[in-house]
């Protein structure tokens, strides 16, 4: 290669996979390729339609697989957004739900869904109390199913921005043992966790294909058989009658080759990205003293092994510059979660669990994937280190 | 090449372009690389974020253009469905819209959509008259709007089965000189038809991607500025605040493409499917005498150059076979719309304008496209032919 002047090659880390991750090539190949060859539209009767349509089922039966559900169960949706849309208003709307019970950690997908429900059907809210450590009152829970009547739980699987894992399976059981209906936020989950759903008792579950190397605007709610959920979004009769609108069939075939690489994998990525996030926790626990991690994050145990949020030791007047330093250093992660981190606000999340000194200090989430690296983990430390300590 | 025994090359036809229609390679080509080169969330404030929202922006600011609107007036949508939905449900919801003024022959995503809101909100709605050719009474029209207040008028551009076309100008003026609002459903005339929304002052617009050789699963709302709407979606505060969840980046910069090839092309592509139409209105009047066009289909200068709605001279015993032989022969059309030709329901456009013994024999609908030639106009009506004198 000619030497053309300088040449600058900016370092570039990503460390936001709970934000989104980067699309896997072959999911890439899949989609370009039933785009080229498959252009049907899924409704039409010829044979065109019914090859897209047997495209879209193929892949509904293989994801349904995964769960241990029927493909009936599966309801592909534009994201994970319109999966928490879909179930919380039908449930309110079409099966008479009077009580929602959730925590004002949940992700805004269901947060400001619930508040907007809670106001059109004059219906009643309670949210859980959330320990400091982000974990939910499993006592005051039970409480409230023993004394309420038509009531939906609406309970994250794994929280996006500070990493705790619900036990699905025990809210699962307090649930049916109450008559209650349980819906489950696994936008954080699906792809990096093995969900059985005969085992766990859950009536719906929202997912989206961005988060586990899958495309953006695609996603599926399973709602169990016999539900009795009906659309929000109205006119034609697809995804039998829960969802209108033309199937995104490249799309739906990303999400399910992602899901298929994912779990083809699984065992062995969950070690390696594991392996990240200790190393990650080790060394900046020894190269920045002070450092606290919030929620559950700091405890592999009991948080997804995707991710860690920290509360860093910096001072009030330079806090303001570590988003912008970082950026300028080339690496991505995040304040709160993706849809907030343009935002001067603070995270609803850790407004909720840390107190006033620990919120004026800077808190930040990385959360890595199959393509994080240690050296990526050193070189984030570093520049931390050396932001805080010059 | 080695002869391996029977070789049965299958014709197969597509003329079911108002279904859906083939995305071209190039778009193809741009969402694979957008994919694989920009993998950031829009909403993430760093590198990567800001990367992909640039795209996005960029694609916005170039569809506005095509229709002389303003980049904050373009709503991304998984579809026309989803757009429709959005714009109709909000207006009744946060306008005080009390009074809706449509017809029985939109498509089902304004039909159903309105019928659940008239219910939800306990308001009133008008269905025009419509003749024996799809044309709407637009002195009923006026006299509704003159004697109504917070009225919205949905009235469809295109209509997707008899291919008849509105004088959206003169509906939008009517609307502004009575101060109702007005939406149309554009999804058959967006990619075919070039439309000036500061000529024509309409307040909200439907369209959608895989109708103009563009990706499935994404289109637009217009909704001109200041409108008051609100979300459907709720969660994260993207589309300034009108539709929760992540970006579809890909899937907006595929509509942007076929957008933009549909544009560049536009006259020489709209004079070729022209002539392919009236190719085969000539022939097919020539060889089956007794064929009737629907609505205004045979007419160019009243309906759509991409579409001709035929009811055919079958016998009554002979016509439930109709369809099914032209998927014999590889042909690809339509009985209805795509989300009706799988099931035994006749169509509720033609229901409308139709004579009970027109509605006894079969009506198909053939649409067509830049890769419709003579000569799969000539196959076509030579099966017919075969089959009604057979
Ligand atoms: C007139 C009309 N409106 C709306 C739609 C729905 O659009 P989409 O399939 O993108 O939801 C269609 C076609 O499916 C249509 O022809
Ligand atoms: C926990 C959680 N729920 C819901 C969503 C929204 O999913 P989507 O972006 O596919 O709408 C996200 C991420 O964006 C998330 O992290």
């Amino acid at each position: 290669m000619p030497k053309t002047g300088i040449n600058i090659v900016m370092k570039q880390v990503y460390f936001d996979n709970a934000a989104t991750t980067q699309i896997r090539n072959e999911v890439v190949d899949a989609m370009a390729e039933v785009m080229k060859s498959n252009y049907g539209n899924a409704s039409s009767s010829h044979s065109f339609g019914r090859s897209a349509k047997a495209i879209i089922e193929k892949s509904r039966k293989i994801i349904a697989h995964y769960f241990n559900a029927s493909a009936g169960e599966i309801v592909f949706t534009s994201g994970g957004t319109e999966a928490d849309n879909l179930v919380l208003r039908s449930a309110v709307r079409d099966l008479g739900v009077k009580h929602i019970i959730t925590t004002k950690i949940e992700h805004h997908g269901v947060l400001h869904t619930v508040e907007a429900i809670v106001k059109d059907y004059n219906i009643t809210v309670s949210y859980l109390n959330i320990d400091k450590n982000g974990e939910i009152d499993y006592k005051q829970l039970k409480t409230l199913l023993e004394t309420n009547t038509n009531v939906l739980v609406s309970l994250m699987h794994v929280n996006n921005e500070i990493g705790n894992v619900l036990d699905l399976k025990r809210v699962a059981d307090l649930c049916k043992a109450n008559k209650a209906l349980f819906h489950s936020d696994a936008v954080q989950s699906v792809g990096h966790y093995k969900l059985d759903l005969q085992d766990i008792q859950i009536d719906y579950l929202a997912a989206s294909a961005h988060k586990f190397h899958g495309p953006k605007g695609v996603g599926f709610a399973f709602i169990r058989k016999n539900s009795g959920l009906r659309a929000s979004i109205l006119g034609g009769e697809q995804e039998r009658g829960l969802r209108a609108g033309t199937e995104s069939v490249h799309n739906i075939v990303g999400l399910e080759k992602a899901l298929n690489i994912a779990y083809a994998n699984f065992d062995e990525e969950v070690k390696y990205i594991k392996t990240i996030k200790a190393y990650f926790i080790n060394k900046i626990s020894q190269d920045i003293p002070g450092v606290v991690f919030n929620g559950n994050s700091g405890d592999l145990a009991k948080s997804t092994y995707t991710l860690v949020n920290v509360c860093l030791p910096v001072a009030p007047n330079k806090s303001g510059m570590l988003l912008f330093q970082l950026d300028l250093k080339g690496i991505a992660c995040s304040r709160g979660s993706a849809c907030q981190s343009g935002s001067p606000k603070k995270s609803h999340v850790l407004t909720e669990i840390l107190d006033a000194a620990a919120l004026e200090k800077p808190s930040i989430r990385f959360s890595f994937s199959i393509y994080s690296t240690k050296e990526e983990v050193d070189y984030v430390v570093d520049v931390l280190k050396e932001f805080i300590t010059k």
